[in-house]
């Protein structure tokens, strides 16, 4: 009973991107917990290793050589999920049965040549240099597929098979659920509201300020107030920004300083390597780039699954599976730990 | 290039529950695996624990000492996600910070006393009790509150932090998202085609049998054609309805019969406990009692996580989680293995 309070009360809270709800009830951190527990990344990556298919040098799975590469180095992934030339299935013949072709290319970017560096390790101009190719893979592969998800699965956790810094670039002929979503959303927002949706949301989390992590000139990350998992972030532009490619220099220059801080911060959370799913949203490509797409704001997610320390995650399982996410923490709470965490990182520190 | 075939050719799938795809890409399942292996579940778990609070005649959180219960045994969630009496958050000041009501109560049901077995490996009168007792509490707290869900975490990696076998039911003031959205898709699909989708497609599957795994009078399992977890499977009336209490007495000794049989194939799977995540989706209670339930079709959803051994699971992850979800072996692939194996659980087979 008594008045509301967020960080005692259980309620519901909108997700207006993805048009659903989570229920937050942060008197459950309270718990005891006997449950799993995660083994902490290996300490002992070896910088350079002739066996590690990602390293400069070494023999890929199809029998390519990689070159003696300096900076970031792309190449088609030898497993892809999407292939450009897959033929179509045929005409479903009951509206229960429906299968669509799916076309596309995967590819893989090393963020360095070194395997014991991890982003929040490197210098700004590394991070840079990743902004640089990450910006040229969407316009490039933008040029003709309607969707380019760029993802990093960072820890064995995140289902990451090798600790080689590196992302993947999936590029596909149709709309993926989340971008469909998003579109929808974004749309919806512009056409009642006449602003774009995340525009108005990074104004509005810019005054209110207790769930911003980090800011600067032209970015800031929140603990969105929908947030799910529990230390999950939003990245967003200040200005209207639809694509990655459309980025100028000072503003990828301002973009890796935040990356910076921000990926400090969640290392120095737990003081380990911490795991998470990141990927960026940007207004679809291809055939899209001919169309109007002032609702989409650009925007990278950050999904990391730890909750209570190194080796104590959040799991989302049955109920989450089966009803409705559930989050133990306010974003309020997990923003202010963000915050107040130093923005030197611990392995860096001067004792 | 060439003909297509489901089994070589990525394509995308169409789920008429969720309204949403998934893409699949049975080429994947090639692919070498260096990731994470997860820990196999305990094998000499004590059949009586005094230190176990599930066990009966055990102290629990709260102070409180169990029963000596010989069935099933119904207890309230000492850690509860939903309260019934939680103040309600003022009105949103914006629409992108919009907060709702959320009560409820959580309650934990033991399904039988001994810590050391699992439904597969109980007898059917056993089953038979957990259907009668899930039924009961579907109907009691079904009374008042609009959403009932009955959902079991098995197994460590399903983050269950207790081996007793047990499930747990969460009642909501509101329709989490899953009801929401199945509601919408199955209401739409009565509207359009004047059948209820899921007694539609039972009878489909009957017909197709590519995607059955086990049948009887009464139910069938089947891999559907749009599942996204390698083994996940549907459990179907054949009859319509609506929910778990409006079940015969005939109907459930055929339900406790049919879950023995499935569950006994997931564990001969990979020999191991099978870990997943099951609950119960039924029509809408509480003010819904009054409504229209046609286009509702009781059924049981069972998403389990592993992929290629009993160590090696599916991630979903980057892809997963920022576009779409992702498999790498079809529906029909899962099935064939899954029928294919015996009816009698690997640790009662006699040499
Ligand atoms: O209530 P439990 O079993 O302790 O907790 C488990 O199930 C809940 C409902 O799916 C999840 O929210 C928790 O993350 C999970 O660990
Ligand atoms: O391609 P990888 O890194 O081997 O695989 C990882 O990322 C993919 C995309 O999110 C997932 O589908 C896999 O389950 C995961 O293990």
């Amino acid at each position: 009973g008594g008045r509301f309070r967020a960080s005692e009360h259980q309620h519901a809270r909108y997700n207006p991107l993805r048009d659903d709800w989570v229920l937050v009830s942060a008197h459950r951190v309270k718990r005891p917990w006997q449950g799993q527990v995660e083994k902490p990344p290996p300490e002992d990556v070896p910088r350079w290793d002739p066996k590690n298919p990602l390293c400069p040098g070494a023999t890929r799975a199809n029998g390519e050589v990689n070159p003696q590469y300096e900076g970031t180095f792309v190449f088609p992934n030898d497993f892809p999920a999407l292939q450009p030339d897959a033929p179509e299935p045929g005409d479903s013949d009951h509206p229960l049965f429906r299968a669509a072709a799916a076309r596309g290319v995967c590819k893989v970017m090393c963020f360095h040549p070194w395997s014991d560096l991890t982003l929040p390790l490197m210098s700004l101009a590394e991070i840079r240099a990743v902004i640089d190719a990450w910006a040229e893979l969407a316009a490039e592969l933008g040029a003709s597929y309607p969707w380019v998800q760029i993802f990093e699965n960072k820890g064995a956790m995140m289902g990451c098979s090798n600790p080689h810094p590196h992302c993947q670039v999936w590029a596909s002929s149709f709309l993926p659920n989340e971008a469909h979503l998003e579109d929808r959303t974004q749309r919806q927002h512009l056409t009642q509201h006449s602003v774009p949706m995340l525009l108005e949301y990074a104004e509005q989390e810019a005054l209110r300020k207790e769930r911003l992590v980090v800011e600067n000139a032209d970015w800031l990350v929140v603990v969105p107030y929908w947030a799910t998992w529990p230390y999950q972030t939003l990245l967003l532009p200040r200005r209207h920004v639809c694509r990655l490619q459309d980025l100028r220099e000072d503003e990828r220059d301002s973009l890796a300083s935040i990356m910076q801080r921000l990926l400090i911060k969640y290392d120095n959370l737990f003081e380990v390597s911490f795991p998470y799913s990141m990927g960026w949203h940007g207004a679809p490509t291809g055939p899209y780039l001919e169309e109007d797409c002032r609702h989409w704001q650009l925007h990278a997610h950050y999904y990391p699954p730890l909750l209570r320390s190194a080796t104590v995650r959040k799991f989302m399982v049955g109920y989450e599976m089966l009803a409705q996410a559930q989050r133990d923490l306010t974003p309020e709470q997990a923003a202010e730990r963000l915050r107040s965490l130093p923005e030197v990182h611990y392995k860096q520190r001067t004792k």
